[in-house]
């Protein structure tokens, strides 16, 4: 039997008017602003009138490090709502929008995968509601009135190479990296040298996802550091006053959209920041609207546990008050087998060797969510080629730290293959065992937060930096910021520094090289290693396959 | 009694619902995509279901050149709308999409003004139903697709130093206008000068403004110049394959979006070109499909009828068949004083002797648009300040040309000041006595197309134009660019190239300072003065005080 796609079975999705699925939470058709028939945001006034209500239980889904083979965290996050849903309870899933630009490098996209997917898949792999569309303006409406003002003569004293805010494209394009601006003569401006990063990478999106309504949007905006004068005194989007005209153009996008599982689900699908440079996690806002509406709420953050669960954790939660009352760790075997020294290749073939080795990589996870005081259980995300064998030495391995692994097979049978998995959930979150606490106190300093992340989470020996980085840290303290979290920019496929070191590697150094202040968005990123904010293309980029077939349909997005 | 703002009119609208409004062109809900409640675009299965109907009859408001008075052709256009609305015709409006770079800039925005308006007025010098960022999205696809197959080894042989496309925001931001790109090194390719258009200036504009279907859309798309080899080949947006991923990111923007007028009848706002280095009319698609539903369509072009009026005849209508039944000429009582000579300062006195002699504009625009076969009425849009013998004195004139002029106060009463000229348009339109012609045949050589708007419609005495300049349009004839009409850039403000010389002077020479081709969208453009494709913002750019009011209500736009 040939597969389906994940488009094939997308399309064949028997979707519900988006009125239909806001009903199931309780929205009334008015509060829903309709964005074709399958797409809405949910309205802002009401939002206002839940914040009374009590809250539902939330439940993050994280994973491993990534591996080539695939681990399938957004597909258990819909899964599990779906799962949820089936078992009879009233559950919503959160998960963040996608970026455009990539989609015309690789063929990608995709809000989850086989019978666990939110649709429609192919808008919200183009233009969605337009959210990124105002980030993009309302980003470069900044960056033109920081120019327009050193134009107009510089009032604020901003010292042109020292302007920090760039410009942004929801476009792969590495010509645009790296720029000089303003040539051409007096008409233009001054020249200087600057550039620009892809959209989720601009500040705009981190502070859009952690404001908590529009007053506090504005707030941030006004907050955010673009530039210094000669004298190093910072110079702040409010001192532009852009802030106002910015959250003019992001009043919309500040309201999460719904749409659906193809079970007819719902799924709130909001923001989209980076997981390196700021902490990749869905909307403040669209996770508290979820928790007021549904009893259960799955949601996920960016890259494996050691990077996302610990920014939702350290970052999200300490920041919103939100708090998890479970974690579902997402594995596979043939993760397991390649963090344990399979190649790619290889993963055909039952190796249970393998797969014990490479659940030293897992292990380190559950130990690492536990340390944020939620109880935490596993999911085998089920591939058809693993074996019995196999499945049983990871839930040995798993069961010898204190937790459970439940195989669960949304991909292949969406919610009625995950239903274990659902009921295991509500017991957990239901059982009140969750007392969550952040990983260090705001006051530590800036520094010591970097070592405890690295020692605690990635079980390094040391933090290394020159001191230009660490009186860098120690001059945001003095200047006020020193009660932030550090958002820390690592490889994602190590606990370590070197994406080819899998397992569970420890005793290694974490160079910080740089760090850079994010006042709006309220996070101090820790660089360590290259971190790439403007993708390029490929040699042969999707969309040069990309097109509308002769039914009209999109041929080569996927 | 104090005046109400136009924004405050708007926000008093009592607005139907989309679906109503649809419901009045025989629009069924089905058909209509939904932006919000007071949004939609008209889904193209139903617009090609329409094919076969007849069409109504098609009116073209234009203007005489601009004044610092304001002469009101988008008021006047949805003025007429509501006016044959309100006699028991069936009827539409189509006018162009707002821009919203422009916005920051100074305070402006708004789609008519006063009790003649189209709304949702803030949406839609906004981000409105997204078609903008579509198109700087495409066109910026394009721009990366350019660099990258230079980075990946050039096997089509692009000459770096002639790439002739450039890159688009939607935002007023001079810095841009020339820049550096791909500085860094290696990885970010091979640096070179280029720089940025706003959004509305972009071929791909055009083209959407122009195209039939998506067929024709994607056929453009891949028919534009965007480079040249060593040896001067053109190379074509197709070569790069970025024809049909730009055609499935613009496949949602090409689909007309429907609103509605203060008196609720239906307004088509679709796309929105340049209107010196473009066409400057809304798209061919929103025009056809309003005319397959309405009986009649009033519509408007960019500028006074020196360019807007001439474009629309010898671009639009020629290239989409499309052919006006009659023309309504906008004029105001104070545009005929600081016509005769009068400032700004001085138009609150009556001056009977100015008005005549500013009525030589009004007159050499209603013999031109007589060119084109089609019958002209003329519409003096009302101003508190006109006197009777101002009006008479407007009057008298144009009847000496043989044609009627009619006062209209839609501004003060809506449709209900309107009416009179709403009954003579239908006359005119119903009375058979169009019979529309372009002012030039296909075949005749471009140069010559360029002397016979200059020396016809702005009783140029000459064309002059460097040995350069004709040879490109010879080389361009060569290649078989020849049958294609010329878009004129010149100021708006005179029939000259001189935007201080108001009147109707003639015996000018008319400079070409250069051509460009726009083969997509299948024009020759002739550039007669300084054109600015990318705006600056101003000293105190109107982003200063734009924001959310305590209400939420947005503040500072107009």
């Amino acid at each position: 039997m040939a597969f389906k796609t994940d488009i094939e079975i997308a399309r064949e999705a028997r979707k519900k008017p988006i009125q239909d699925i806001g009903a199931k939470l309780g929205i009334l058709s008015d509060a829903l602003i309709p964005y074709g028939h399958d797409k809405a945001k949910v309205g802002q006034d009401f939002i206002a009138s839940l914040a009374d209500r009590p809250d539902g239980k939330l439940i993050l889904v994280t994973a491993i490090n990534p591996t080539p083979a695939g681990e399938g965290k957004t597909t258990t996050t819909v899964g599990l709502g779906d799962g949820l849903n089936r078992i009879g309870k009233r559950a919503a899933i959160c998960i963040r929008e996608a970026s455009l630009g990539p989609n015309f490098g690789m063929k990608g996209g995709a809000a989850g995968g086989g019978f666990a997917q939110v649709v429609p898949m192919e808008d919200m792999n183009l233009h969605f509601t337009g959210d990124f569309h105002a980030i993009t303006a309302a980003h470069n409406l900044l960056s033109a009135m920081i120019d327009n003002h050193i134009y107009w003569g510089n009032d604020l004293g901003i010292d042109e190479r020292r302007v920090t805010w760039r410009r942004v494209l929801d476009m792969n394009d590495r010509a645009l990296r790296d720029v000089v601006t303003s040539l051409g003569g007096v008409s233009n401006g001054f020249p200087r040298q600057t550039g620009f990063d892809i959209t989720v990478a601009s500040e705009v999106m981190a502070i859009l996802c952690l404001a908590a309504d529009l007053d506090d949007l504005q707030r941030r905006l006004g907050d955010m550091i673009v530039a210094y004068t000669r004298a190093r005194t910072p110079i702040y989007c409010r001192d532009l006053k852009a802030d106002g005209a910015m959250t003019v153009l992001l009043k919309d996008a500040m309201q999460p959209n719904l749409v659906q599982t193809l079970e007819n689900n719902p799924a709130f699908v909001h923001g989209g920041p980076f997981a390196n440079i700021a902490h990749g996690c869905n909307s403040v806002i669209a996770t508290r609207t979820a928790l007021k509406l549904a009893d259960y709420v799955v949601t996920e953050a960016g890259f494996g546990a050691d990077l996302g669960a610990e920014k939702f954790m350290n970052i999200k939660c300490r920041k919103s008050g939100l708090a998890p009352d479970a974690v579902v760790l997402v594995a596979t075997v043939r993760a397991m087998k390649m963090n344990g020294g399979v190649t790619k290749a290889d993963l055909g073939a039952e190796n249970i060797a393998a797969v014990e080795a490479g659940c030293t990589n897992l292990g380190r996870h559950i130990e690492n969510i536990k340390r944020f005081g939620v109880p935490v259980i596993v999911g085998i995300n089920h591939f058809a080629g693993d074996t019995e064998a196999e499945i049983a030495a990871v839930k040995a391995h798993v069961a010898a730290q204190g937790a459970e692994a439940i195989v669960c097979r949304h991909w292949a049978d969406g919610g009625a293959g995950i239903e274990e998995m659902a009921q295991k959930v509500v017991d957990l979150a239901d059982s009140g065992a969750a007392e969550f606490t952040t990983l260090y106190p705001d006051e530590m300093p800036l520094f010591a937060k970097i070592e405890t992340v690295a020692k605690s989470i990635y079980h390094a020996a040391e933090v290394t930096a020159d001191q230009k980085v660490r009186d860098q840290l120690a001059a945001w303290e003095e200047a006020g910021y020193g009660d932030l979290p550090v958002c820390m920019a690592k490889t994602q496929y190590s606990f370590t520094t070197d994406p080819t070191r899998r397992g569970a590697p420890e005793g290694h150094s974490v160079p910080v090289r740089e760090v850079r202040l994010s006042a709006g968005a309220g996070f101090v990123v820790a660089i360590c290693g290259e971190i790439m904010t403007m993708p390029g293309l490929p040699r042969v980029p999707a969309a040069e396959t990309i097109g509308l077939d002769l039914d009209g349909a999109i041929d080569g997005l996927f």
